[in-house]
């Protein structure tokens, strides 16, 4: 059994056009958006004309079922909401590559021994926080979230539930009960270039890293950049400059290969030409798939920078703002889907996530997997996201493989 | 002959009350203000009382003469304006210790072989440009820089001018003729931390460093910090703190003791913990006495950045936005101030000035010499700018016996 691409294909164009922003070419389906929801109006009308059951929970997800009522499903899926600006991949595929996996079943009679749910989840992307609608079905969600949680603008999320129709209590109505679940697996786009760039066709993901972030502050003196000579200088930003310029070393003494560190925001005080710099405040953002790791690079990290503000004459401040620990897949479904790839012959490699995704939520419950396609010049959550249609068969067929065994046997 | 320091202590103390704002203890006496006219205004009216001759020229400035006319004079003083919540010494100190000298000599009934002029310039700090005054003097301005100064907020000079019943046209009339000039002697702070930090008590200024600015641009590509490796990016900003890291490097190999360079504003973008800086834009501003080491330093910055950029896979822009030459201060009138200050037996060094004064547009058309007192802290351009009174007297000292040496003879 294969999937059909064409078929695939046009039904992921027509997704497209929900949001579709024909001046800069991006997607806006932000979550609870009219765009949103009329795309998961779509979808179940979709999904019943063709057969399946369909329906909305509390939370906004879309919950497609097919096959036996008395056993565990086999749950495969992804978001439909979109980055403002978004691309046409970026969840929608693993949504539509699940419900191309029901119509081949469908089509070829397949005797499922458990059945198959495709859940196309709510508020992905972090309009209100991100993966809300995982979290509800995973009963991670809370009253305190529901009435708390807001967009950019200070609008509720509450608000924006009841403005489609939704009860915001309902939400946690949609937690799943995990002897319902036999396991969980999303198909998605890498968002990064790992794959395109060694032109491998599939990731088997091993887990979403952890991370950490802190927001650094170094502390010197704004003196005149004409009147204080080097040596006199207490100037902030050789502080971080000289952290940087270290980043390479820690990871090679402390770190892995998955291990990223990254200063994506840095502000210099005040800020002239003819000023030094007497404070930089600026974020430090770290992961990898391990724990201790994660706890090495902290180490190296605060070491590394009280010793360089000492060198400088700085006073060195940090604020730990989150660590998220690293969510592994389960051991026993990568190793699954990876047997699967490899009795395919696909050109596949292991790998980790550095981006969340819904499935992180799922490993609380249930057993998960997530495959990676790849991103054509690692590009994501833009209007030039682009998959090849190869990698997208290639990546649906595995997928396919997966469920079809998931659902036909005991495995 | 010594300088009365309680005289000079409490007539600088009387002028620091214009523009004086109680809430922050700053001085705010930007040019052309009605804060500047009045202390000008007091400064006249000080010195007429006294038995000077005193008058305002076309361009705001104050000059007080006194000793005979038909010879070549001997001009010292300094910028009676501030900048805005600016402290007590800076201008102020040149302007009341050349007063000061002008008292001493005619209470000691000196007999002057050449006159002596105070001259008080206008708007030296940049509300429209900086040293107008000076630049009146010394033949510098243009029709054209009178209607096109403006502040920050656009407001012309001119209607400044006008506001405080000065015609701009007169401005031009200011200029001096070179033939009616011995040389020209400044007495500043230092608004640097060199002579506070060595614990010396005066400076003879050599010139003013040549300064150049360039605005830099590094552009990379704005990946997903959790999604892409490290070696697979082009992070802009890790292009910058490796340069910033080499800044020590290019002054030693190129550069000398009077080498400054600094990187004092930089932007991230797009800015954010999670996304690689696909672009940053910062100033580079570097310094030295010497043209031909600002263009070794020049080549060194533009060779670094560029080994740089390909390292990090970076397009790597620049724009020279200034090069000012160094301004030599008279070698002849150096070595003088050399000799009386080491004839009185002063502890005190020969050294660049990084910031510009007055004098450096004084030295395109008569001798020129500067003398600096210890900043505390090297504070400057701040309410806590402060400068001991031993100092002043020792600066205040050393002015009067040069100017005694250049008015009574014809050294």
């Amino acid at each position: 059994m294969q999937v059909n691409i064409e078929r695939l294909k046009e039904t992921l164009f027509t997704l497209s056009n929900f949001g579709y922003n024909e001046a800069d070419k991006g997607i806006y389906r932000p979550g609870f958006s009219e765009a949103d929801m009329a795309a998961r109006r779509w979808l179940m009308a979709l999904a019943e004309s063709e057969g399946f059951n369909a329906h909305m929970d509390g939370a906004g997800n879309v919950l497609i079922r097919f096959g036996p009522d008395d056993q565990p499903a086999v749950a495969i899926g992804s978001h439909l909401d979109s980055v403002p600006a978004g691309g046409m991949f970026d969840g929608s595929l693993g949504v539509i590559a699940g419900l191309e996996c029901l119509r081949v079943f469908k089509e070829n009679d397949v005797e499922l021994k458990y059945p198959i749910c495709v859940i196309a989840t709510s508020e992905e992307e972090g309009r209100f926080g991100g993966m809300f609608g995982a979290q509800a079905l995973t009963g991670k969600l809370t009253l305190h979230d529901i009435y708390t949680m807001h967009d950019a603008d200070g609008y509720p999320l509450a608000e924006a539930m009841q403005h489609c129709d939704l009860d915001p209590m309902q939400a946690l109505s949609a937690a799943l009960n995990p002897e319902d679940l036999k396991c969980f697996i999303e198909l998605h786009i890498e968002q990064g270039p790992v794959l395109d760039q060694k032109g491998i066709q599939l990731g088997v993901v091993e887990g979403i890293s952890g991370v950490f972030k802190w927001i650094v502050k170094l502390l010197g003196k704004a003196d005149h950049a004409g009147t204080a000579p080097m040596e006199m200088r207490s100037d902030a930003f050789m502080g971080l400059a000289d952290f940087a310029h270290e980043i390479n070393r820690i990871i090679d003494e402390d770190g892995t290969e998955y291990s990223r560190i990254t200063v994506g925001k840095a502000e210099l005080k005040p800020g002239f030409a003819h000023t030094i710099a007497g404070e930089v405040d600026f974020t430090l953002v770290v992961r990898d798939m391990s724990q201790e790791v994660m706890e090495a690079l902290s180490l190296a990290c605060r070491k590394t920078l009280s010793a360089i503000a000492r060198r400088h004459k700085l006073m060195f401040e940090y604020e730990q703002v989150s660590w998220l620990e690293p969510q592994h897949c389960s051991a026993p479904l990568v190793d699954f889907i990876d047997q699967q790839a490899q009795q395919m012959e696909l050109n596949y490699q292991r790998m980790p996530s550095g981006a969340g995704h819904d499935c992180q939520f799922f490993t609380s419950i249930t057993e998960t997997g997530l495959i990676f396609i790849p991103s054509v010049n690692g590009v994501s959550h833009a209007p030039d996201e682009w998959s090849h249609w190869h990698d997208v068969e290639a990546g649906a067929n595995l997928l396919l493989r997966c469920v079809e065994q998931k659902a036909r046997t005991k495995l």
